[in-house]
Protein backbone atom coordinates (compact mmCIF):
# COMPACT_ATOMS: atom_id res chain seq x y z
CA UNK A 1 0.00 0.00 0.00
CA UNK A 2 1.45 3.43 -1.27
CA UNK A 3 2.31 5.74 1.42
CA UNK A 4 0.13 8.69 1.70
CA UNK A 5 1.62 11.23 4.10
CA UNK A 6 -1.05 13.70 5.91
CA UNK A 7 1.94 15.45 8.25
CA UNK A 8 5.47 16.61 7.67
CA UNK A 9 7.56 18.34 9.93
CA UNK A 10 11.10 19.05 10.05
CA UNK A 11 13.40 19.58 12.59
CA UNK A 12 17.34 19.36 13.22
CA UNK A 13 19.49 16.58 14.84
CA UNK A 14 21.70 18.17 17.90
CA UNK A 15 24.62 16.76 18.21
CA UNK A 16 23.87 15.70 21.84
CA UNK A 17 21.71 13.03 20.41
CA UNK A 18 24.78 11.20 18.65
CA UNK A 19 26.48 8.04 20.93
CA UNK A 20 30.19 7.95 20.95
CA UNK A 21 29.93 6.18 17.34
CA UNK A 22 28.92 9.83 16.04
CA UNK A 23 25.48 8.46 15.13
CA UNK A 24 22.10 9.83 16.47
CA UNK A 25 21.39 6.89 19.01
CA UNK A 26 18.86 4.26 17.96
CA UNK A 27 16.65 4.84 21.00
CA UNK A 28 16.39 9.10 19.90
CA UNK A 29 14.74 8.29 16.68
CA UNK A 30 11.47 6.91 18.82
CA UNK A 31 11.72 10.40 21.17
CA UNK A 32 11.56 11.90 17.13
CA UNK A 33 8.28 9.86 16.05
CA UNK A 34 6.97 10.92 19.22
CA UNK A 35 7.90 14.95 18.77
CA UNK A 36 6.37 13.66 15.30
CA UNK A 37 2.90 12.62 16.75
CA UNK A 38 2.66 15.14 19.34
CA UNK A 39 2.99 18.05 16.19
CA UNK A 40 0.56 16.17 14.17
CA UNK A 41 -1.96 15.82 16.81
CA UNK A 42 -1.70 19.71 17.69
CA UNK A 43 -1.95 20.90 14.11
CA UNK A 44 -5.41 18.87 13.47
CA UNK A 45 -6.83 20.74 16.59
CA UNK A 46 -6.41 17.94 19.25
CA UNK A 47 -2.59 18.53 21.33
CA UNK A 48 -1.70 16.14 23.83
CA UNK A 49 -2.48 18.43 26.75
CA UNK A 50 -6.67 18.91 25.35
CA UNK A 51 -6.57 15.42 25.94
CA UNK A 52 -5.29 14.85 28.87
CA UNK A 53 -7.67 17.44 30.61
CA UNK A 54 -10.70 15.44 28.77
CA UNK A 55 -9.66 12.47 30.54
CA UNK A 56 -8.04 10.90 27.55
CA UNK A 57 -4.22 8.86 27.29
CA UNK A 58 -3.02 7.79 24.31
CA UNK A 59 -0.27 5.01 24.90
CA UNK A 60 2.03 3.36 22.75
CA UNK A 61 1.28 -0.70 22.75
CA UNK A 62 3.52 -1.72 20.07
CA UNK A 63 6.23 -0.27 17.98
CA UNK A 64 8.22 -1.91 14.89
CA UNK A 65 11.33 -0.03 13.55
CA UNK A 66 13.45 -0.80 10.83
CA UNK A 67 16.98 1.35 10.64
CA UNK A 68 18.09 2.22 7.37
CA UNK A 69 21.07 4.95 7.41
CA UNK A 70 21.63 6.40 10.15
CA UNK A 71 21.56 10.42 10.92
CA UNK A 72 24.19 12.23 12.00
CA UNK A 73 25.38 15.62 12.69
CA UNK A 74 24.07 18.40 10.83
CA UNK A 75 21.30 16.29 9.13
CA UNK A 76 17.96 17.42 9.03
CA UNK A 77 14.98 15.32 9.92
CA UNK A 78 12.02 15.32 7.73
CA UNK A 79 10.02 13.08 9.25
CA UNK A 80 6.74 12.44 7.86
CA UNK A 81 3.53 9.99 8.74
CA UNK A 82 0.35 8.53 7.51
CA UNK A 83 -2.58 6.95 9.62
CA UNK A 84 -4.63 4.46 10.25
CA UNK A 85 -7.50 2.42 12.28
CA UNK A 86 -7.16 -1.31 13.17
CA UNK A 87 -10.12 -1.70 15.62
CA UNK A 88 -8.76 0.61 18.49
CA UNK A 89 -5.59 0.90 17.53
CA UNK A 90 -4.17 4.21 15.89
CA UNK A 91 -1.43 2.96 13.40
CA UNK A 92 0.80 5.30 12.71
CA UNK A 93 3.14 4.76 9.81
CA UNK A 94 6.18 6.98 10.44
CA UNK A 95 8.96 7.51 7.93
CA UNK A 96 12.17 9.64 8.66
CA UNK A 97 14.12 10.88 5.78
CA UNK A 98 17.59 12.53 5.62
CA UNK A 99 16.24 15.85 4.36
CA UNK A 100 19.22 16.45 2.37
CA UNK A 101 20.28 13.23 0.82
CA UNK A 102 16.74 12.54 0.58
CA UNK A 103 17.46 9.15 2.07
CA UNK A 104 14.82 7.00 4.05
CA UNK A 105 16.77 6.69 7.23
CA UNK A 106 14.10 4.72 9.41
CA UNK A 107 10.99 3.29 8.74
CA UNK A 108 8.82 3.05 12.01
CA UNK A 109 4.78 1.30 12.73
CA UNK A 110 4.13 3.16 16.02
CA UNK A 111 0.39 1.46 17.30
CA UNK A 112 -1.45 3.83 19.77
CA UNK A 113 -4.68 3.06 22.14
CA UNK A 114 -6.64 5.52 24.02
CA UNK A 115 -7.28 5.10 27.70
CA UNK A 116 -10.39 7.30 28.35
CA UNK A 117 -10.64 7.59 32.49
CA UNK A 118 -8.14 4.82 33.15
CA UNK A 119 -9.89 2.06 30.63
CA UNK A 120 -8.89 0.96 27.18
CA UNK A 121 -11.14 2.94 24.52
CA UNK A 122 -12.83 2.28 21.31
CA UNK A 123 -10.93 5.32 20.17
CA UNK A 124 -14.31 6.83 19.25
CA UNK A 125 -13.58 10.40 20.41
CA UNK A 126 -9.96 10.38 18.63
CA UNK A 127 -11.07 9.05 15.67
CA UNK A 128 -13.87 11.64 15.70
CA UNK A 129 -11.19 14.11 15.84
CA UNK A 130 -9.15 13.07 13.41
CA UNK A 131 -11.49 11.64 10.78
CA UNK A 132 -9.96 13.88 7.71
CA UNK A 133 -6.78 12.25 8.43
CA UNK A 134 -7.52 8.66 8.97
CA UNK A 135 -6.97 6.56 5.93
CA UNK B 1 9.53 -21.45 21.86
CA UNK B 2 10.37 -21.01 25.30
CA UNK B 3 12.80 -18.18 26.50
CA UNK B 4 15.79 -19.78 27.92
CA UNK B 5 17.82 -16.52 29.23
CA UNK B 6 21.53 -16.19 29.23
CA UNK B 7 21.54 -13.25 30.88
CA UNK B 8 20.17 -10.93 33.47
CA UNK B 9 20.33 -7.78 35.06
CA UNK B 10 18.83 -5.57 37.42
CA UNK B 11 18.59 -1.51 37.38
CA UNK B 12 16.25 1.18 38.91
CA UNK B 13 13.90 3.28 37.10
CA UNK B 14 15.45 6.96 37.65
CA UNK B 15 12.59 9.44 38.46
CA UNK B 16 14.04 11.99 35.29
CA UNK B 17 13.46 8.87 32.65
CA UNK B 18 9.62 9.39 33.61
CA UNK B 19 7.39 11.39 31.35
CA UNK B 20 4.51 13.99 32.03
CA UNK B 21 2.22 11.10 32.71
CA UNK B 22 4.35 9.59 35.36
CA UNK B 23 5.54 6.37 33.60
CA UNK B 24 8.99 5.47 31.89
CA UNK B 25 8.59 7.42 28.52
CA UNK B 26 8.47 4.76 25.84
CA UNK B 27 11.98 5.99 23.85
CA UNK B 28 13.72 5.05 27.46
CA UNK B 29 12.92 1.39 27.31
CA UNK B 30 15.18 1.15 24.56
CA UNK B 31 17.99 2.65 26.75
CA UNK B 32 17.42 0.28 29.05
CA UNK B 33 17.58 -2.66 25.84
CA UNK B 34 20.73 -1.35 24.70
CA UNK B 35 22.36 -0.85 27.53
CA UNK B 36 21.94 -5.06 29.22
CA UNK B 37 23.05 -6.05 25.66
CA UNK B 38 26.37 -3.77 26.45
CA UNK B 39 26.09 -5.15 30.07
CA UNK B 40 25.81 -8.61 28.79
CA UNK B 41 28.63 -8.21 26.00
CA UNK B 42 30.59 -6.61 28.79
CA UNK B 43 29.98 -9.93 31.49
CA UNK B 44 30.57 -12.18 28.00
CA UNK B 45 34.07 -11.23 28.16
CA UNK B 46 33.78 -8.75 24.94
CA UNK B 47 32.66 -5.56 25.93
CA UNK B 48 31.93 -3.06 22.81
CA UNK B 49 35.33 -1.06 23.59
CA UNK B 50 36.91 -3.99 22.56
CA UNK B 51 34.94 -4.54 19.87
CA UNK B 52 35.34 -1.06 18.44
CA UNK B 53 39.18 -1.29 18.95
CA UNK B 54 39.26 -4.44 16.81
CA UNK B 55 36.83 -2.45 14.16
CA UNK B 56 34.18 -3.92 14.62
CA UNK B 57 30.57 -1.78 14.94
CA UNK B 58 27.27 -3.74 16.19
CA UNK B 59 24.59 -1.69 14.44
CA UNK B 60 20.65 -1.94 15.50
CA UNK B 61 18.58 -2.60 12.41
CA UNK B 62 15.26 -3.89 13.35
CA UNK B 63 13.52 -3.68 16.85
CA UNK B 64 10.36 -4.52 17.72
CA UNK B 65 8.91 -3.74 21.02
CA UNK B 66 5.33 -4.62 22.70
CA UNK B 67 4.57 -2.44 25.63
CA UNK B 68 2.60 -4.56 27.97
CA UNK B 69 2.89 -2.62 31.88
CA UNK B 70 4.14 0.67 32.30
CA UNK B 71 6.93 1.17 34.86
CA UNK B 72 6.91 4.08 37.26
CA UNK B 73 8.86 5.84 39.88
CA UNK B 74 10.51 3.18 42.40
CA UNK B 75 10.43 0.43 39.90
CA UNK B 76 13.19 -1.99 39.71
CA UNK B 77 13.55 -3.65 36.60
CA UNK B 78 14.59 -7.43 35.90
CA UNK B 79 16.28 -7.06 32.43
CA UNK B 80 16.86 -10.58 30.73
CA UNK B 81 18.04 -12.03 27.04
CA UNK B 82 18.66 -14.40 25.26
CA UNK B 83 19.76 -14.53 21.96
CA UNK B 84 19.97 -16.48 18.69
CA UNK B 85 21.78 -16.30 14.67
CA UNK B 86 19.72 -15.68 12.29
CA UNK B 87 22.25 -15.72 8.59
CA UNK B 88 23.65 -12.59 9.67
CA UNK B 89 21.68 -11.11 12.23
CA UNK B 90 22.42 -11.29 15.91
CA UNK B 91 18.56 -11.58 17.35
CA UNK B 92 18.35 -10.60 21.11
CA UNK B 93 15.24 -11.80 22.77
CA UNK B 94 14.86 -9.27 25.53
CA UNK B 95 11.89 -9.09 28.52
CA UNK B 96 11.59 -6.33 31.07
CA UNK B 97 9.76 -7.32 34.31
CA UNK B 98 8.67 -5.04 37.25
CA UNK B 99 11.11 -6.74 39.54
CA UNK B 100 8.45 -6.51 42.49
CA UNK B 101 5.27 -7.19 41.26
CA UNK B 102 6.73 -10.11 39.29
CA UNK B 103 4.73 -8.52 35.78
CA UNK B 104 6.30 -8.37 32.27
CA UNK B 105 6.55 -4.95 31.14
CA UNK B 106 7.33 -5.58 27.98
CA UNK B 107 9.24 -7.58 25.37
CA UNK B 108 11.60 -7.04 22.57
CA UNK B 109 13.39 -8.29 19.31
CA UNK B 110 16.23 -6.72 18.33
CA UNK B 111 18.09 -7.39 15.24
CA UNK B 112 21.25 -6.62 15.00
CA UNK B 113 24.46 -6.71 12.61
CA UNK B 114 28.19 -6.08 12.73
CA UNK B 115 29.78 -4.47 10.51
CA UNK B 116 33.46 -5.06 10.37
CA UNK B 117 35.59 -1.84 8.87
CA UNK B 118 32.86 -0.60 7.48
CA UNK B 119 31.06 -3.35 5.86
CA UNK B 120 28.54 -5.82 6.67
CA UNK B 121 30.24 -8.86 8.37
CA UNK B 122 28.68 -12.45 8.83
CA UNK B 123 29.28 -11.93 12.41
CA UNK B 124 31.46 -14.97 12.59
CA UNK B 125 34.16 -12.80 15.18
CA UNK B 126 31.24 -12.30 17.28
CA UNK B 127 29.66 -15.65 17.04
CA UNK B 128 32.93 -17.19 17.95
CA UNK B 129 32.98 -14.53 20.65
CA UNK B 130 29.39 -15.79 22.13
CA UNK B 131 29.04 -19.19 20.81
CA UNK B 132 28.52 -20.40 24.33
CA UNK B 133 25.21 -18.12 24.66
CA UNK B 134 23.98 -18.58 21.29
CA UNK B 135 20.98 -20.47 20.93
CA UNK C 1 34.03 23.92 55.34
CA UNK C 2 34.43 20.21 54.97
CA UNK C 3 32.23 18.30 53.55
CA UNK C 4 30.61 15.65 55.72
CA UNK C 5 28.86 13.19 53.72
CA UNK C 6 25.04 12.37 54.58
CA UNK C 7 24.41 10.06 51.77
CA UNK C 8 26.17 7.95 49.08
CA UNK C 9 25.02 5.86 46.27
CA UNK C 10 27.08 4.05 43.49
CA UNK C 11 25.47 3.64 40.08
CA UNK C 12 27.11 2.60 36.30
CA UNK C 13 27.93 4.98 33.69
CA UNK C 14 25.58 3.26 30.49
CA UNK C 15 26.63 3.56 27.09
CA UNK C 16 23.97 5.55 25.88
CA UNK C 17 25.00 8.39 28.28
CA UNK C 18 27.94 8.82 26.18
CA UNK C 19 28.58 11.40 23.56
CA UNK C 20 30.62 11.65 20.09
CA UNK C 21 33.46 11.98 22.06
CA UNK C 22 33.17 8.72 24.23
CA UNK C 23 32.49 10.48 27.47
CA UNK C 24 29.70 11.25 29.41
CA UNK C 25 27.53 14.35 28.29
CA UNK C 26 27.80 17.21 30.41
CA UNK C 27 24.17 17.12 30.68
CA UNK C 28 23.45 13.74 31.95
CA UNK C 29 25.95 14.50 35.14
CA UNK C 30 22.43 16.57 36.16
CA UNK C 31 20.59 13.35 35.96
CA UNK C 32 22.96 11.95 38.06
CA UNK C 33 22.68 14.77 40.64
CA UNK C 34 18.78 14.41 40.35
CA UNK C 35 18.59 10.72 40.42
CA UNK C 36 20.98 10.63 43.46
CA UNK C 37 19.00 13.61 45.28
CA UNK C 38 16.16 11.51 44.44
CA UNK C 39 17.66 8.45 46.43
CA UNK C 40 18.61 10.57 49.13
CA UNK C 41 14.96 11.73 49.74
CA UNK C 42 13.13 7.87 49.26
CA UNK C 43 16.21 6.67 51.51
CA UNK C 44 15.19 9.35 54.14
CA UNK C 45 11.71 8.81 54.39
CA UNK C 46 10.17 11.03 52.32
CA UNK C 47 10.22 10.28 48.71
CA UNK C 48 9.11 12.23 45.61
CA UNK C 49 6.13 10.79 45.24
CA UNK C 50 5.06 11.44 48.91
CA UNK C 51 5.85 15.08 48.73
CA UNK C 52 3.69 15.12 45.68
CA UNK C 53 0.90 13.39 47.27
CA UNK C 54 1.50 16.38 50.21
CA UNK C 55 1.39 19.48 47.50
CA UNK C 56 4.95 19.73 47.68
CA UNK C 57 7.12 20.63 44.97
CA UNK C 58 10.62 20.97 45.16
CA UNK C 59 12.29 23.10 42.46
CA UNK C 60 15.55 23.35 41.50
CA UNK C 61 16.30 27.17 41.05
CA UNK C 62 20.51 27.43 40.61
CA UNK C 63 23.09 24.97 39.97
CA UNK C 64 26.83 25.34 39.97
CA UNK C 65 28.94 22.77 38.39
CA UNK C 66 32.55 22.02 37.87
CA UNK C 67 33.96 19.58 35.64
CA UNK C 68 37.41 17.92 36.57
CA UNK C 69 37.81 14.55 34.86
CA UNK C 70 35.29 13.16 32.62
CA UNK C 71 33.77 9.89 33.17
CA UNK C 72 33.76 7.21 30.25
CA UNK C 73 32.37 3.63 29.51
CA UNK C 74 32.75 0.78 31.81
CA UNK C 75 32.75 3.50 35.27
CA UNK C 76 30.94 3.73 38.38
CA UNK C 77 29.77 6.52 39.71
CA UNK C 78 30.19 7.41 43.63
CA UNK C 79 28.07 9.72 44.31
CA UNK C 80 27.79 11.72 47.84
CA UNK C 81 26.07 14.38 49.26
CA UNK C 82 25.71 16.95 51.82
CA UNK C 83 22.86 19.53 52.41
CA UNK C 84 22.28 22.73 54.22
CA UNK C 85 19.97 25.04 54.28
CA UNK C 86 20.12 29.00 53.47
CA UNK C 87 16.84 30.59 54.20
CA UNK C 88 14.04 28.54 52.18
CA UNK C 89 16.50 27.22 50.02
CA UNK C 90 18.16 23.55 50.41
CA UNK C 91 21.36 23.88 49.04
CA UNK C 92 23.20 20.29 48.29
CA UNK C 93 26.47 19.80 47.89
CA UNK C 94 26.98 17.22 45.68
CA UNK C 95 30.28 15.03 44.62
CA UNK C 96 30.66 12.62 41.80
CA UNK C 97 33.96 10.13 41.76
CA UNK C 98 35.16 7.53 39.82
CA UNK C 99 34.77 4.97 42.09
CA UNK C 100 37.49 2.98 40.39
CA UNK C 101 40.08 5.58 40.38
CA UNK C 102 38.86 7.41 43.33
CA UNK C 103 38.74 10.55 41.25
CA UNK C 104 36.66 13.60 42.16
CA UNK C 105 34.71 13.84 38.86
CA UNK C 106 32.53 16.53 39.19
CA UNK C 107 31.74 18.87 42.10
CA UNK C 108 28.25 20.52 41.98
CA UNK C 109 25.96 23.13 44.47
CA UNK C 110 22.63 22.59 43.46
CA UNK C 111 19.85 24.73 45.37
CA UNK C 112 16.46 23.69 45.90
CA UNK C 113 13.13 25.60 46.83
CA UNK C 114 10.22 23.58 48.05
CA UNK C 115 6.44 24.92 46.36
CA UNK C 116 3.69 24.16 48.54
CA UNK C 117 0.29 24.32 46.48
CA UNK C 118 1.74 26.74 44.04
CA UNK C 119 3.56 29.12 45.84
CA UNK C 120 7.17 29.34 47.51
CA UNK C 121 7.73 27.69 51.26
CA UNK C 122 9.81 28.71 53.63
CA UNK C 123 10.22 24.83 53.49
CA UNK C 124 9.87 24.11 57.60
CA UNK C 125 8.17 20.87 56.17
CA UNK C 126 11.12 19.37 54.58
CA UNK C 127 13.26 21.08 57.15
CA UNK C 128 11.53 18.86 59.60
CA UNK C 129 11.82 15.84 57.63
CA UNK C 130 15.11 15.79 56.41
CA UNK C 131 16.48 17.36 60.23
CA UNK C 132 19.09 14.82 60.75
CA UNK C 133 20.56 15.29 57.85
CA UNK C 134 20.71 19.05 57.82
CA UNK C 135 24.45 20.86 58.56
CA UNK D 1 27.70 45.07 31.67
CA UNK D 2 24.81 44.72 29.57
CA UNK D 3 24.54 41.71 27.25
CA UNK D 4 25.34 42.02 23.50
CA UNK D 5 23.84 38.90 21.88
CA UNK D 6 25.51 38.10 19.26
CA UNK D 7 23.97 34.75 18.05
CA UNK D 8 20.15 33.54 18.41
CA UNK D 9 18.19 30.77 17.34
CA UNK D 10 14.88 28.84 18.27
CA UNK D 11 13.12 25.52 18.91
CA UNK D 12 10.27 24.02 20.08
CA UNK D 13 10.36 22.21 23.63
CA UNK D 14 9.44 18.70 22.64
CA UNK D 15 7.16 16.48 24.91
CA UNK D 16 9.32 13.77 26.48
CA UNK D 17 11.54 16.59 27.78
CA UNK D 18 9.25 17.31 29.77
CA UNK D 19 9.08 15.41 33.45
CA UNK D 20 6.54 14.04 35.30
CA UNK D 21 5.87 17.45 36.89
CA UNK D 22 4.73 18.68 32.91
CA UNK D 23 7.60 21.23 33.02
CA UNK D 24 11.34 21.07 31.50
CA UNK D 25 13.51 19.04 33.34
CA UNK D 26 16.52 20.52 34.70
CA UNK D 27 19.22 18.43 32.77
CA UNK D 28 17.62 19.34 29.36
CA UNK D 29 18.25 22.65 29.24
CA UNK D 30 21.50 21.70 29.47
CA UNK D 31 21.29 20.09 26.31
CA UNK D 32 19.63 23.26 24.67
CA UNK D 33 22.35 25.29 25.97
CA UNK D 34 24.60 23.16 24.19
CA UNK D 35 22.63 22.49 21.11
CA UNK D 36 22.46 26.54 20.70
CA UNK D 37 26.51 26.55 21.18
CA UNK D 38 26.75 24.25 18.27
CA UNK D 39 24.73 26.23 16.01
CA UNK D 40 26.47 28.82 16.74
CA UNK D 41 29.85 27.58 15.89
CA UNK D 42 28.44 26.44 12.82
CA UNK D 43 27.23 29.30 11.68
CA UNK D 44 30.03 31.55 12.73
CA UNK D 45 31.72 28.90 9.99
CA UNK D 46 33.87 26.55 12.40
CA UNK D 47 31.15 23.50 13.42
CA UNK D 48 32.52 20.74 16.10
CA UNK D 49 33.24 18.12 13.30
CA UNK D 50 35.54 21.04 11.87
CA UNK D 51 36.92 21.69 15.03
CA UNK D 52 37.39 17.65 15.56
CA UNK D 53 39.26 16.88 12.45
CA UNK D 54 41.70 19.55 13.56
CA UNK D 55 42.48 17.96 16.56
CA UNK D 56 40.60 20.66 18.51
CA UNK D 57 38.12 19.35 21.51
CA UNK D 58 36.03 22.35 23.40
CA UNK D 59 35.30 20.97 27.07
CA UNK D 60 33.02 22.23 29.32
CA UNK D 61 34.28 22.91 32.68
CA UNK D 62 32.16 25.10 34.75
CA UNK D 63 28.10 26.08 34.28
CA UNK D 64 26.32 28.37 36.28
CA UNK D 65 22.31 28.17 36.00
CA UNK D 66 19.29 30.33 37.76
CA UNK D 67 16.42 28.98 36.50
CA UNK D 68 13.90 31.48 36.45
CA UNK D 69 10.21 30.05 35.07
CA UNK D 70 10.12 26.53 33.62
CA UNK D 71 9.25 25.91 29.88
CA UNK D 72 5.93 23.96 29.33
CA UNK D 73 4.70 21.72 26.66
CA UNK D 74 4.11 23.83 23.24
CA UNK D 75 6.82 26.42 24.00
CA UNK D 76 8.86 27.95 21.85
CA UNK D 77 12.17 28.90 22.79
CA UNK D 78 14.31 31.92 22.04
CA UNK D 79 17.96 30.94 22.78
CA UNK D 80 20.45 33.92 22.64
CA UNK D 81 23.93 34.22 23.80
CA UNK D 82 27.09 36.10 23.71
CA UNK D 83 30.78 35.14 24.59
CA UNK D 84 34.19 36.21 25.76
CA UNK D 85 37.57 35.38 26.46
CA UNK D 86 39.13 35.27 30.17
CA UNK D 87 42.45 33.78 29.99
CA UNK D 88 42.19 30.49 28.32
CA UNK D 89 38.84 30.43 28.81
CA UNK D 90 35.87 30.72 26.53
CA UNK D 91 33.35 32.24 28.34
CA UNK D 92 29.35 31.51 27.31
CA UNK D 93 26.53 33.99 28.63
CA UNK D 94 23.25 32.45 27.18
CA UNK D 95 19.80 33.11 28.13
CA UNK D 96 16.56 31.14 27.07
CA UNK D 97 13.11 33.02 26.70
CA UNK D 98 9.69 32.18 26.54
CA UNK D 99 9.18 33.63 23.04
CA UNK D 100 5.39 33.48 23.53
CA UNK D 101 5.88 35.45 26.83
CA UNK D 102 9.03 37.20 26.21
CA UNK D 103 9.97 36.17 29.72
CA UNK D 104 13.46 34.90 30.80
CA UNK D 105 13.27 31.17 31.54
CA UNK D 106 16.99 30.61 32.63
CA UNK D 107 20.18 32.57 31.98
CA UNK D 108 23.32 30.28 32.34
CA UNK D 109 27.36 31.14 32.71
CA UNK D 110 29.39 28.26 30.90
CA UNK D 111 32.98 28.49 30.98
CA UNK D 112 34.76 26.27 28.16
CA UNK D 113 38.08 25.44 27.26
CA UNK D 114 40.06 24.06 24.35
CA UNK D 115 41.75 21.01 24.10
CA UNK D 116 44.19 20.43 21.72
CA UNK D 117 45.94 17.12 20.74
CA UNK D 118 44.75 16.11 24.35
CA UNK D 119 46.27 19.04 25.97
CA UNK D 120 45.16 21.92 27.35
CA UNK D 121 45.04 25.24 24.71
CA UNK D 122 45.37 28.98 25.33
CA UNK D 123 42.48 29.22 22.86
CA UNK D 124 44.48 31.29 19.80
CA UNK D 125 42.91 29.25 16.88
CA UNK D 126 39.38 29.18 18.11
CA UNK D 127 39.98 33.14 19.75
CA UNK D 128 40.85 33.71 15.93
CA UNK D 129 37.93 32.08 14.17
CA UNK D 130 35.53 33.48 16.72
CA UNK D 131 37.37 37.10 16.53
CA UNK D 132 34.46 38.98 15.79
CA UNK D 133 31.99 37.52 17.98
CA UNK D 134 34.32 38.06 21.12
CA UNK D 135 33.44 40.82 23.25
Amino acid sequence: MPAHYVYRTEFDVRDYELDSEGIVNNAIYLHYLEHTRHCFCREAGFSFEEMRKQGMLPVVNRVEIDYKVPLASGDVVDSRLWVEMKGPRFVFHQDLFNKHTGQLALRAVVSVVCLENGTLSRGETLASAFSEYLQ
